[in-house]
């Protein structure tokens, strides 16, 4: 969480000078260099100091990436991909200047294929616009990482969420990409084909890649047919580990589940003063399932079963639409409840995943670093795959805040690395968690640079991300 | 199909001399050089000639595996890896010759988490082994590709099979894996939390890379829980276009059938002659449901629904064990019913996947194509995934049949690609499939050359394998 992960490093002036004036003769006023358009592409969600890039293109065609990337590699000058906006560990930062390219106006749906379950677009459509262009087909795409993200943002950082329990992550719901490459080429993937065996698996080396290996132009997603029928409910535990213990034994019973959130005490006393909620004040299971109108009563009264044994507290639940999103309404409305646990402070966002039969004992541990260090920070977490965040309420002008929060995120992730867990389930690198990435991954590093020197020796490819590379 | 891709090179006779002395002094007897055993590891299932390795070399852990690819890199000696010998297309070939690691000493089930989940296996563990040692675990290992193959060779030709459809592939079931790289270096592409945004996905790189880039030492697996209840049916079509839809509706719908596999008339005529079974002579899906005692008789109905809907015939099906061994019989003997076809003839597998709404097309064009060549050439297909394979029967002492197949694998190859398909959904590239895949990537392949130049700069690792490679 310090400064240490960001070095702004050597600025290519004559490079950016140069390929400014290039890029302004082709694109006209889709190429501006305005302050404020620059620091909003810098970025804002995190406790990161924004880094502006010298200049925001706005391609309209994979030719136009093309032609900007070309560019860029001809001067070696950064290339900094932006979707939404809406990553949360320094992904759009500009450390040594560059060139922004936002995806805002490659944001077409290419292709719906409703019989193969699949759909192309570019880069820049978000989350939500694609569900709803989805809407008459009765498929939907269920990644759902919270922020109306982009497509592109979202593969680049392998975004997952509340559902990947059940439907996996970007990792396994994009089926291809095209992307150009530093050398000004566009690549695909691969073909349209549910599985394949032929050759490196390409797709999946851009899929979390942070725009470090190229700039995605098109995403090739699977699609699900609209569930039937969904229900949900919620079931307060005694402890963190009697809730995790009902979470394991569901997945376990290979119940398919669809969402299973856990919220700690403090979540849950933050959701019932801001929703005017009378909620037990302890650790609390929202589960979603979807299926057949059978099926759905079923898996609810199975968990339900489960929760018993585990000595849980009335899960209630229903089919009914409306009433099922009142149930639910205490972990949608979580992020703003718990910033009125503070008012006027910062939620930083952070991540870790652990094996789950580890989940307890890392957010058991993780609560009482908190307390010991006077810290606000509510948890919340995709229960499911053993993933949770710590949203710090944090005074982002104070450096004595900073600097214990920083410390707290340090032993969160070696704790969690110590449980054969990673420093981040699907937040990313980008710089905020640079430091942590050696000492999860060791040699794999070094190969991981080795990639990165193959596919980008000059590092134009946002570079200063995922981790530190000279040429 | 040609010995075009087979082409067997420089072989760097004074650095093998050397090695196999190095080698020997190390490992006494096991180090291998009698002729019959070296054939035995050159491939066998093929129409590709068999090229033998100069060594076989028998590691029992990966401090053996390290300190082998060592010797071989010190002298630049090829390192081909070894598991069970079932792969299709030539991937444990030695064309330039070198040493053989066979695995089958590193077969050591080394940590089942069944909280979690998973599984960490030696790559020599075959699939059924592993399933013998989880049976008092209430886990299983879902992934079948019909021979027993080595988890590890699975692993390096990202394998799937019948019940993919459900379980995915390779692919979505590794959370991880140790590989000793070209350098001699052991590395760890993961650890264990069941999913992660932490720098780019080294997993992935290393499923499917057919031994290339490296020796797997051990990998992390996902499990399943058995399920409560399986049903199983079979059910006939008028048509292959009928049987796709029905199998299109299924996936649509989002019925999680565990397998649903197509087998064309010839096959169905081949099965009850060699079963002595009296199923209608056409195009016909073999199916399997797994979920509890009232989600599989469900599941069971919809689809009974679906197949009425599309024009199928009676759908038999039923929960209890026994019978549904009798009804999945004639899927269970394809093979050695389709051998009977043509007594004495090699049986040659062959495989394409494709966009499930092009299944139909693709797979009746193939029919038509093998009528007008004279071919006797039947499919069965994982047609949840668009998957089928070709059994051409032929006498491979003949070279005109072996043209005529060869022939007739480049039209089916094109035909798939021409449908955004792949040249092989589950058998790998291996030498068979080396034309198609450029074929099929363009640019693509220059990546994956790149990233093979980047981490075996000497061309060590499996050399002739996925794509032709020159240092």
């Amino acid at each position: 969480m310090g400064l240490s992960n960001v070095e702004a490093g050597f600025r290519n002036e004559a490079g950016i000078e140069t390929v400014i004036g290039v890029l302004r003769q082709r694109l006209g006023d889709r190429l501006q260099t305005g302050e404020a358009l620059r620091a909003q592409h810098a970025h804002t969600t995190t406790y990161i100091p924004g880094q502006s890039p010298d200049a925001v293109v706005f391609p309209e065609s994979a030719d136009d990436v093309k032609m900007i990337v070309r560019a860029c590699a001809d001067h070696q000058v950064p290339v900094i991909p932006f979707g939404a906006g809406s990553s949360l560990e320094g992904q759009v930062n500009a450390p040594h200047g560059g060139i922004s390219i936002d995806m805002a106006r490659m944001n077409r749906v290419l292709q719906v294929n409703a019989e193969d379950l699949d759909c192309t677009v570019e880069p820049g459509v978000t989350r939500e616009q694609l569900n709803s262009d989805l809407r008459d087909t009765g498929l939907f795409f269920p990644i759902d990482p919270g922020a109306n993200a982009s497509i592109g943002g979202m593969t680049a950082t392998r975004a997952s969420g509340t559902n990947a329990v059940r439907y996996g992550t970007m990792r396994d719901n994009v089926i291809a990409v095209t992307a150009v490459t530093a050398s000004g080429e566009e690549i695909r993937t691969a073909r349209r084909a549910r599985k394949s065996s032929a050759g490196y698996d390409l797709t999946r080396l851009f899929v979390g890649s942070e725009g470090t290996l190229g700039v995605l132009t098109s995403v090739t997603l699977r699609l699900q047919g609209i569930p039937q029928a969904i229900s949900g409910g919620v079931c307060p535990f005694p402890t963190v580990e009697a809730a995790c213990n009902a979470v394991i034994m569901t997945i376990q019973m290979g119940i398919p589940v669809a969402r299973i959130e856990l919220l700690d005490a403090l979540q849950m006393k933050a959701c019932n003063a801001y929703s005017g909620l009378s909620y037990p004040e302890g650790p609390t299971l929202f589960l979603e399932f979807h299926g057949t109108d059978a099926g759905v009563a079923e898996q609810a009264e199975l968990f339900a079963e489960i929760a018993a044994d585990c000595g849980g507290g009335e899960f209630q639940w229903t089919k009914e639409a409306e009433r099922r999103t009142e149930l639910w309404k205490a972990r949608h409305n979580a992020y703003w409840a718990a910033l009125q646990l503070r008012p006027g402070a910062k939620g930083i966002s952070t991540d870790v995943c652990v094996p789950i039969s580890r989940l307890a004992e890392c957010v058991t541990e993780t609560q009482e670093d908190i307390a010991s260090t006077g810290l606000i920070a509510p948890i919340v977490g995709h229960a499911g795959d053993g993933n949770f965040h710590v949203l710090v309420l944090m005074d982002t002008e104070n450096p004595a805040e900073i600097a214990a929060a920083e410390a707290f995120v340090g032993r969160l992730n070696a704790r969690a690395l110590a449980m054969d867990g990673t420093c981040t389930g699907e937040h990313g690198i980008g710089q905020g968690k640079r430091p942590y990435l050696s000492l999860e991954m060791g040699e794999g590093v070094s190969v991981m640079r080795q990639i990165k020197q193959a596919l980008d020796p000059k590092n134009i490819m946002n570079p200063g991300k995922v981790f530190s590379f000279d040429p």
